[in-house]
Formats: C-alpha cells, structure tokens, sequence
C-alpha cells in the first residue's frame, strides 16, 4: 500500500500543540493536534489541511500509540466517568473538546456548548484510546464515513484493517465496521487498535450471527452481551434500529424496494415473528446506561429509509424519523451522545424536507445521511449518483455523509472503490463546507487556484485532493519535466491556453503603463464613450 | 469500439413513426424516430429510453443517412427558407419540431410553442442532413454536451470521429468540436457527416488559426469568411463571445484565475489590443444574418465566466450576463435561435443566482452551462465536482448541461475520459429530470428497482446507465451465471440481504392470511395498544 509520503507528495505531518488541563483543576497535559501541511512554490505561503490519517509507520501487530490513556485514567479518578454530553453540560471542556477544536480552528469553548446543546456529538468510546477525537455537527466542517467489513461472501481480516488505513489515507473521518462474516470480534479488534478515527458498527449483525442467521431466534439477553462486548472493544457509536416499530411495517408493503436496510429488515421479521415491539425499542433506556458507562454514541439507524426513488419520503420514513426524535430526547435524559440516520434514495426535490424534518423532530441532533442518491438508475456509479444528493443535503445540514462507493447494490468494494468512494464524497463534504462558509473552507480552493493560474503545476497536483491522480492525468499527455513548468497543457496547447492569454492581457496593460485597475477602467469608459458617441448600433438596442 | 449491441445487452432500436407533412397543405413524409427498447425478464413490458446513438453499422467514409434531405429540399422549393424559430412564430410545426416532440413524448404544438417564445430551441443548420432533431429547453428533458476536438498537441481525425460515435452511444446529446489544431476544417467535415446529434464550434479558434495564433491579428473579414464557411459545412450552433465587452475586462484584473475562457482571452486581447469593442459586437447584426441563412444557432458565449470558487457571480461575469441578453433580443429580431453559456466555477450557495439572472436578463433562452464546479480542489475528479453543480442548475433550470471530463484543467480527454463525462451528466441531467417531474423520468428508475427488489440482476444490468459496468462490478465477486439469479450479492451475502428478508417478511404476512394491508396494519394497531396497555415504558416519554 502507498504511505503518506507517497500520497500527498510535499506534505508533511505538524501538531498544533495545547496545553490543557486533563480535569477542571487537574493536572495538565499537551495534546498534539494532526494537521497535514503542503509546502508551496512561488513564495506561497504553506497550506495546512485537516488530517485523519493518523500515525504512520506503526506495525498493524502493534497497533497505534493510546494517545487518550492518560486523559481517561484522569478522569477515573474523578467520582465518575461521564460522557463528552455529561461533562459538557456541566461547562466542563474536555480533551476530546480541544483536541477537536484546534482540528476545526474554532474555539474549545464553541464545541463545548454544541455538544451540551446535543446539536454536535464526539463519539469517543472510553476503550478507544488510539483515538484521534473530532467533532460531527452542522456547524463544523462536515464529516464522511467509510464503511468496511468482510461479509460471509468474501475479505479477510488483512484486507480490512488495509482499507480502514486507506480509507483515512484518503480523507475517511469515521469508519464503520459491517463485518457480517466469520471472525467478526477479530476482525474488530484489529480494526479498533488501529484505528485513529471513530469507529462505528451495527451490533445487531453480530447478534444475528450468534443465533445462527435467524432474526426470529434473536433475544435481548444476546443482543445486550453483543453490546458490552462490542462496548469493552472500545467501538465509539452503534447503530441501532430502534425505532423500526411494529405498526410501521406494514407501510412499507406497497413500496417499490420494501425495507433495504438490513438491520430495518432484520428488525422487522422479528416484530413480525413475535408480533410484538423489538427489545431494542422495549429496552431502549437499557441500552442507553449499557453506552452511558462507555460513552458511546447513538446513530438512530433509519431501518424504513427508501431503497429507491419512488419510495422516497413516504409515510414508513418519516413514521421512524419521528420515532428517532423520541429515543434522541430519551438518550439526552442519559447524558448518551446522539446522532440520527437518514436515507437513502430521494430526488434532488426532496432532499431539503428530510433536513427540515430531521432538525424539527430530533432537536436538532447531528443528521447522518446514506448519500442521498438521487437516482436508482446509474449502478456502478453510484458514488456520483449519491455525491450530488450527500453535496446538497451538508449544506442544507446534515453534519455526517456516509460514503456511498461505485460497487453499490453490485457488490463488496475493493480498494479502489473504498478510495473512490472516499474522494467522491470528500468532494461532496468540501462542497459543503463551501456552501455553507465554513472559515477555513475556501482557503484551499483559493490556493489551489492561485498556482493554477500561475502554472504552479506540482503546487497545483501537490494541493489536489488526489495529487498521484492529478499528476498522472497531466502526465499521460506531457510527461516531461518541462511540462511541469510550461504555461500551457495538452487540453489546450500553447496558443489557446487562456491563462496564459489572461497574462498577456495584463502584461499587455502593465507596459501602456495601465498600472491601476480603476485608471484602466477610465480609459476603456472615455474609449467605450467616444465608440457610443460615433453612432454603434447598439444604441438602440441597449436602451 | 464496442458497438450498440455490445453496449446496451437486450436493447434494440425501435422507431416510433410518425406521418406530417413536409410543409404546410404540402406533400407528406414518415418520420422515423429512435428509441431504446430495453426487453426484461419477469412479464415486466420493455422500457423505452430516449437514444442519442443514431445510425448504427455505417463506414465513416460514406457518413450517415441524410434523413433531412427530402426535408429541406420542400422548404427550399418555398419561397423562404427559414430558421425553426421563424416558423415556430408563424404557427407551422416543422418535421423538426415533430421530430423531437416524438423523443420527448410531448406534444409537437408544445414544441413549436416554446420554440417562438425563444424558450427553446432546435439546433438544425439546413446543412447538417444526418441530424437527428431535438430540442432544447428547461420544459424538455434536460440534455448534456460533450466536447470532443484535437489541439496542437495530440489526437487525429480518427480519434475525433471515434469519440464522436462513442460520446453518442454513451448518451451526449449535442457535441461541440473544439479542435484547434491542424486539420481544423476536414476534421469538422468528418464529425458532421458522422453525426446524428447537433454539432457545435467556437468559429474563433479556427479564424484565431488562420491568423497563425495571434489574436491582434483577427479581423471581422476572416472571422466573417470562417464563419460562412462552417455555415456551409453544416455546423448547427457556434460559441460567439460578443458579450465580452472592453469595459469589462478591467473588471477581470483583481480575479485570481482572470479569464478562464480561451474565446474570452482571445477577444480580451484583441479589445486591449486594439482599443475598441470586438467585431464580435460591431458586427453582431451581421452575423445574425449569416447564421439565419443556414439556421445556425447562437450559444452566446461567456468569456468572462469564473474559473475559481473566489471568482464566482463577479462584477465581470454579470456585466457579460447582461450583455447575453441585449444580443439574445437582437438574435431574435432576425429569427436567429439563441442559447445563453453559463459558467463555470460556482459553489453551491450561489447557483440558483445564476439561473435567476439568466432567466431574467436573458428573457428565458436556454440556459446551457459548463459545470458549473462546486469547488477548485479536486483535479482529476471534475466530473464529480461539477456533476453536483450540473445538477441542481439543472433542476433549477438549464437546458443544456456542458460535460466536464476527469482530464478537465490537466490535459485532453481520452475515450475513457469521455465515457466518463458523458455517464456522469447523464446522471445529472436524469436526477434534473426527477426533480423537475419530467412526466418520463421517474419510470426508467422504477423499472430498474423493480427488477433490483425481484433480483432480476439481468434486467437491473440492462436498465443500467452503463450496463457492461454494472455487470463487470457484480461479476468481480461473484461470477458465475447462478448468481444472477441469487437472491442476493456480494455485498451482504445470503443472510444479511435486506430485499430477501423482505420478502420474506411478505411472505410471512401472506402465509399468517395477512394478506391485505390495512387490515395488516389493523392488527399492528391493536398489538400495538395491547402493548401500551401493558404498562410500557415509553408511554411517558412519548407523550
């Protein structure tokens, strides 16, 4: 696998460092925030980016260093361990809350009091020491996930732990483990020890595997040592589908897709078997002091989201999203950590009324989105069908993007689609930001721009999101070095490149002594006048 | 090349026939109107996809079919030959208008209606005998350009030609040639006796060659003789930049990337250059009537377009916007058909100004925009990036979408390259279509969920955007010819597929005589009462 040097060439790793105290009063510690900063040409200044690759070079066998072990053996010998949403609501501001403030570029203070507000989440299980925190909320730069995991079918325990790396190589800022296969606690165990990003997964999958693949033999006993078990492993949010209620079910029977979740639809058969609510609805405040103890978060998982266009937005959908809101205010009574899951397939329409909803009926709670794609009929692309969905609704709100890759509805992704899948939906995300003003957003764009009109080419493959692709795309038609420095590219060539003709142009203004832009503006006015004055025919027209 | 066959598995062409006469009360002809026929398994009725591939199976050096000759030789034993836009106004529905009313399943009154409100247009020089009419406007589906063309670095005839047909297969509904190298003239004569979709140029470029690359050099009499010249040949519409103004290039000086448009640099120059308005302008009237003679369309450039984030909805590129519109209602004094270019680089939040303005400046002429792109910082993916903004300026309103290819800003586009761009506008122009409930779009998606929820893979292929694609991503892990008929893939494998466990909880409904879904959703009420009854823990946080 390529390493970071190789990825992003001419960047290197730097720390924000910060002294802060590990408890109110306590003793102090130095947090070393990861930012990845890209050395320029042309006397421009250095770019620093927002980093989740974490530490390099470290033996998967080893894992990753624990930076968080002394902020939680501090915080064991306080009375209590809290969770990030206890200790902020208390005004206290945490590790975590630094740690991800100095990686947003806003104040520990501003984190603390969205987070309290439950309008902002730091999934950060106690267990997951090698965490790197970050902050998922609307009024940060907006997150995506990656989702790995083997499945009965095909992958091993090596290549996950690969595409986890990669995928935060790339940009992933949490991955969720899908794992359905054999070897599932293993294969988590591995995933979690090196991991520097928030890991997510859907115990029910587990659960279901203990019963032997029968959702109707699951039973709350199970599902609830599923949980600890997976709590003790150091997972910092579950998925859980408890607002699949019975009487929903039915409204999914005239759907073009029915239920395409798979926890929704594991849920479902055991409502349907038992004709009676899941334990996970039934013993929901259960749960909420089972993820109370490890602080781990809440995603409200979307089990009736619609699987297709003609399903979106329907009666089932928003039946659940309600039922979400209720178990958010409930998890909030707990002081557990809450986001909520939403779809799925809905054109570009109606993607704003699922924001809308969302915000009104959960309280404002971080919104975690399956794309949206906004049409079913592109498989194999649908990193792009759901990337112009998941673009729209971050800026509308959404704090988290589930990445969609292009194997969707086709089959397990590869390496390369996890990457692509990542790249699409860090576009997405980084639309987003741009849309919604984000302070530091557009400082990127704006310097990536500058070398480009400048023909700064290795600044402008060095600042791409993918420099190896940049490079190479440019290479394929002018591979030599020269080229690199030429005014020009093959798209093109010489005589049409219209920057360089831009630089003529002013070139052309600086040797008539046109220095000033508003004296340049005069002349071509007096000119445009006496042009007007010699009877153009366009007067006419114009007035 | 692959061809038809090969591309679209289970496709065959159909031609739906229509009988109107060749002129008003005079002698008549059978239309001949294409359409994809994808046949599906199941009982399912085949689905019927518009088709932009045109004449299958003809050599290169023959050309295709001249189905517009018979056409355009009654309208020249007329008195007059005129545009569309001059019939249109008169009331008369040409074998052009009918033509592309039958692709879209409107109304051919519809169409001549829109037409001489200037709202649509059909890009039809009287030249260009191997077209296959369609229409273009915000109340027809909206279709997407594909630039193809060599320039003085790489690429030759054949390949232009090649990624013409191919570009066309893949769905481009209109491509313009770009090609500013040598050959420029013999190269355009293939691509129009090859194509079956409107065919675009920027006539600069090749005036710009004739002048051995010097913009100063231009003059109204070359550019005038270029442009008759590809009049003559067939050319349906040209890029003319009139709109680029001499006070506004001043406004283009403190821009970080200046002018982005090698049209707009090529006239900046020349305006600096010689210190007047462009002959672009001077002689606008005169091109109006040159282009009316042939029924060449306008697509008035924008030369001052953004080409960064930074220089999004600027001083210059509205001032250029205004301008569109004066010479759009001067176009329209001479029944020149008019379409306005749109940018660019545009994030998110400032799209819909955009088409606002456009519409309102420009008195609703087609809006066709390149992108635009929602942020600078993704070369290597622009397909991506501006397939979001392509998007949703396309629901918002644009007629015409200008594809944008992964090479965009690094080099020239390979056939690859070209799939690339054309697949991810369709996916734009198809999601505009959905949510501008385009009355044909959303059937296409339901077929294709329909036969994914029946596992159907065959069909749910064939249906596809790019079948081969979709096949090919299935097929990496799950080969064999039985998993097409699985009840499952291998992203979830047997037991953890939602679809399957749909329906089986369907099935279970049907087996416990639950077969009807109130009454289903009766008996979920009662349980559901039951429950509450039952002393349940949630009834006080519900209420």
């Amino acid at each position: 696998m390529i390493d970071f040097a190789t990825a992003y060439p001419n960047s290197r790793k730097v720390f924000e460092e910060r002294a802060v105290p590990l408890t109110p009063g306590g003793p102090g510690v130095t947090l070393r925030v990861p930012m990845r900063e890209v050395a320029l040409g042309g006397g421009e200044p250095p770019v620093r980016l927002y980093d989740t690759s974490g530490p390099q070079g470290h033996d998967v066998r080893d894992g990753l260093p624990k930076i968080r072990e002394e902020w939680i053996a501090a915080r064991r010998r306080t009375v209590f361990v809290g969770t990030q949403l206890y200790y902020a609501r208390r005004g206290e501001i945490t590790p975590e809350m630094e740690f991800a403030a100095a990686r947003e570029g806003l104040p520990a203070e501003f984190v603390r009091a969205e987070v309290a507000r439950g309008r902002a989440i730091i999934p950060s299980n106690i267990r997951h020491l090698e965490l790197e925190p970050m902050v998922i909320g609307r009024n940060f730069l907006v997150k995506i996930n990656a989702n790995i995991g083997n499945s009965a079918v095909r992958s091993s325990i090596e290549d996950e732990v690969e595409k986890l790396r990669w995928a935060t190589l790339w940009g992933a800022d949490t991955v969720m483990d899908l794992s359905t296969g054999k070897d599932i606690h293993e294969t988590r165990e591995w995933i979690l020890r090196n991991s520097p990003v928030p890991i997510g997964t859907v115990p029910i999958y587990q659960a279901l595997e203990k019963v032997g693949g029968r959702p109707e033999d699951l039973t709350w006993e199970i599902y609830r040592d599923t949980l600890v078990e997976q709590c003790e492993q150091g997972v910092d949010y579950f998925t859980v589908h408890a607002g699949v209620l019975l009487r929903y079910i039915p409204l999914t029977a005239k759907r073009v897709t029915g239920i395409v979740s798979r926890g929704g639809s594991i849920l479902a058969k055991w409502c349907l078997a038992h004709h009676q609510e899941s334990f996970l609805y039934t013993h929901f405040r259960e749960i909420c002091e089972i993820m109370r103890a490890y602080d781990v978060s809440f995603s409200l998982g979307d089990g009736l989201r619609p699987g297709s266009i003609a399903d979106a937005n329907d009666e089932a959908q928003f039946a659940e999203l309600e039922t979400q809101g209720e178990l958010t205010r409930i998890a909030w009574e707990y002081d557990v950590q809450v986001m909520n899951e939403g779809p799925g397939h809905i054109p570009m329409h109606l993607i704003k009324e699922n924001m809308e909803k969302q915000l009104e009926w959960c309280d404002e709670a971080p919104f975690y989105t399956l794309g949206p794609l906004t049409t079913d009929v592109a498989p194999g692309y649908d990193h792009i069908t759901s990337a112009i969905g998941a673009a729209m609704i971050g800026w509308y709100g959404t704090a988290l993007l589930c990445y969609v890759t292009p194997k969707e509805h086709l089959g397990l992704p590869n390496r390369d689609d996890v990457k692509a899948g990542v790249i699409a939906y860090k576009i997405a995300a980084h639309a987003a930001d741009l849309a919604k003003g984000h302070p530091r957003a557009q400082a990127w764009d704006d310097a990536l721009s500058k070398a480009r009109f400048e023909f700064r080419w290795q600044d402008q493959f060095n600042l791409s999101m993918d420099p190896m692709t940049a490079r190479a795309f440019h290479d394929e038609t002018l591979p030599a070095e020269g080229a690199k420095i030429a005014h020009f590219c093959s798209m093109c060539g010489p005589k049409f490149c219209s920057m360089e003709l831009t630089q003529q142009v002013r070139e052309y203004a600086a040797a008539h002594a046109i220095t000033d832009v508003e004296a340049l503006r005069e002349g071509m006015r007096e000119k445009s006048e006496e042009f007007r004055r010699a009877g153009e025919i366009y007067v006419k027209a114009s007035s």
